[in-house]
């Protein structure tokens, strides 16, 4: 299970505002992207989660913005797991262009079955917690 | 059974581009905001029809844009039931500000059960040709 | 000016996401309508601010999702003005359907012009700081 | 000038709706990324085009829904120059999952300058009439 990732976005023109830029909305859904596939990246997919009944669903969201991102940007968002409980999963979101930091994101997802009723995070991905505090021991992220 | 119908949208910052204007994309959203209301001021609702296992799903879609609509305008969607047969239902949007016609558009509509099959039009949809037809007659569409 | 003011939303089909659910990134278009409507509502026009070269942008924006939105949900969204410094505009967001409190949002404003510098936020906006804590006295929002 | 180019596109959740589908509006922002990356692949801009003031507006759009896409898909966007005259440009626009054809859209275009005045067509790509002439007739589109 990795507890890093990161991808390449091209902000497409309708994702961009009468003001010209990335509308502010716009990056939970790249957040979304992030962690989507830091678990096809770890060999598993969330497609499968959701066909076998279980729901990530956002308890709480939140970013600060930095600088704007612009139409046809190409961005590059790092997913960080930052976090790992019995009922919760906090990924951090850092999101470039070049070395530019544009936005800093998190979010907290819990799991639910079907019916809407709180799952246990598996073991395997709460062990991560452990891995990641040492990978942030060794790699500072800005 | 209604075959005319006509709702207010206000264009939202986040639906307008970087050009300033409605993306064209927005207005399929619009036009199926339409034929919503036009079923919900029928007395009937397109979340009964989905909850008991009947979707519509779209065809054919096509829109023609004669002028743009830009963001905070005050929108009139007129939504025209055209033609009903025993599996396809089409209607016709008449997009206007004020008195300028920004966009007409049409789709086409098919019913579905859970497993994708195709499923008949209710008659009393279909008996809404006739009174269309009526209408039309009386009252002329720009 | 107005320190609170309420509009209803119907949650549209593709704002919903395979999930049935409104995807947690809508929220923050839905609280960009309510301060828009906030300043309508005031007398002001957010519109007419971008044509004098003025912007509102989102400088921080975070939100608690208590309970799920479903399509066709008519929601009441109650906006309020909660601080007003020299720099920076901060709304809090109510989001609910009936009495149940779905969402509970925040964002921070600052204003700029169309080079992007920081203009100051104009006094009579400053003066609702005083208001809306007299406001807060007789009136405990939940 | 290249007259036909493919990319990828991995369907994402908030594109689909609660029916579980890809929603019918989001193809025609698929057809602009195909576009966009045709004239980024031959060399062009569309960014520039607007940065020195010249705008492509959609005059004319539709397509033809034959099997739905679904979240997590990842889809093919065939995007083909199909007529160019003095004022319009025509592109079809064929997208695929494996060898399924899911979707068949055209989208016309017409460029205009920033006063909203339609400009004439450039030269160089009104010389791909006779090149897609030619292509289509060695290679069959499907």
């Amino acid at each position: 299970m990795l507890t890093e990732h990161e991808i390449e976005i091209r902000v497409r023109y309708p994702e961009c505002d009468p003001g010209g830029f990335l509308h502010h909305s716009r990056v939970f859904i790249y957040f979304e992207m992030g962690r989507t596939e830091l678990l096809r990246a770890s060999g598993d997919n969330y497609r499968r989660w959701e066909e076998s009944g279980l729901y990530a669903v956002v308890v709480q969201a939140e970013c600060r913005y930095l600088k704007p991102a612009r139409y046809d940007d190409l961005l590059r968002l790092r997913t960080i797991v930052r976090r790992v409980t019995g009922v919760k999963i906090e990924h951090e979101y850092l999101l470039y262009r070049d070395q530019d930091l544009l936005c800093r994101g998190r979010v907290v997802l819990a799991l639910v079955d079907s019916a809407g009723q709180i799952q246990p995070i598996p073991e395997e991905m709460q062990a991560v917690n452990v891995e990641s505090h040492r990978g942030s021991r060794s790699e500072q992220p800005r």
